[in-house]
């Protein structure tokens, strides 16, 4: 069975979520002369995220999408961390700095080989409003943007990749989920779908543990987006 | 309230649905060496484009396709005016010319004008993957893609549109319908969004009698798309 299309992870496979957020929050700091530590500031935000995606996906929360769950936590870490005399329009604009990453040097090249030949289309646990303006902003060549909110369920829940699938108008093996992360591969891989491990050692810094190597026999293991192009023959 | 999208309908206001396909049934006859009357076979085949889709809203179908419900009537129309000797490949191929239709000379670059001041999606009757191919064929430079398939019901369901709109994560006021069919218009206006009409006199031939001008104060009617796009300054 033939490839037709790749649903590709987004904030880390695609796009440096921690370092262009380091940027702002630092430059933000400067701006405001505010002075703290950014590193542990952004990890207690990130926190938020696994925590509240379950929450949805145990049926425990209505379909919420990813930047109330991230703007509920923001509000907290600058509490916490006693940051003050920020607006709405300044909190609301932060908050949509997870729609103003940078891409890897890799990502836009690799994705724009890879669009000669299948449909490309992020498969993101961000809102759709989200990734439509990360592509945007990050010049992402998508033919199509489809989300956890397209089945407002999260990844790794089934009805995520079995939505796109459907789309897609294709069968699972024709679909190649492409992330930096093991348990993504592992639920699209379950569902019949082709996988694709590209690593990301620097995703979340110089300390990070998991997913420097894949851990099992992914269909395709690509140093980055050019090099998957190159294993596809794209 | 600014508008900060456009979704527009597809089939007729933004590409040229009957032209593209008789000149595929021409081009297929002249192949095979089979002389009919293919404006005829088309509006026989078209003609089940509405009533299908009824079915749906309805809940007499389940979730059925448009590129299903052409080609069940693909099939009963081949019948009907004796067509013999396709193959599974070839009606498979034939049904998807509703995926290789060309834009009307104004449409891309009004979109790609668009774009840049607005995210803009197609919302239309197609199946998902029918406007991401459509996309690609044609040249339609998409942020998104948004079709009644998201919603599984089809315009004027006010699913379809609600859906959209908080896809794009906005305010209904905030989001332009973009027709040429004042139908859709009204359903969009009803559920608060802004509209604008395209007249496309030629869709349905020289014959055409229905949507040759606008049928209610529009907020904007424009000629084609780049003059919607100088109406909004984009």
């Amino acid at each position: 069975m033939e490839i037709r299309a790749l649903t590709c992870d987004t904030y880390g496979t695609l796009v440096d979520w921690r370092g262009s957020i380091l940027d702002e929050l630092q430059a933000l700091g400067r701006s405001r002369g505010i002075a703290r530590d950014w590193e542990a500031f952004l990890d207690e935000w990130k926190s938020a995220y696994r925590p509240g995606m379950d929450k949805v996906n145990r049926g425990e929360w209505p379909w919420t999408t990813i930047d109330v769950i991230y703007r509920r936590r923001l509000d907290e870490v600058l509490r916490a961390h006693a940051i003050t005399g920020l607006g709405e329009v300044d909190l609301e604009h932060l908050n949509r700095v997870w729609w103003r990453l940078h891409p890897w040097p890799d990502t836009v090249a690799g994705l724009t080989r890879l669009r000669r030949s299948y449909v490309i289309s992020p498969l993101s646990n961000a809102s759709f409003a989200g990734m439509v303006h990360l592509a945007r902003f990050a010049g992402l060549p998508w033919d199509c943007v489809l989300t956890a909110e397209n089945a407002r369920r999260y990844k790794p829940a089934p009805e995520v990749y079995l939505t796109a699938i459907e789309l897609l108008g294709l069968a699972p093996g024709e679909v190649m989920m492409v992330a930096a992360h093991n348990y993504d591969l592992a639920a699209a891989r379950s569902h019949g779908m082709r996988t694709a491990f590209i690593p990301r050692p620097a995703e979340y810094g110089p300390g990070q543990t998991s997913d420097l190597a894949p851990e099992s026999d992914w269909d395709v293991v690509a140093r980055d987006m050019e090099d998957l192009a190159d294993s596809l023959g794209a």
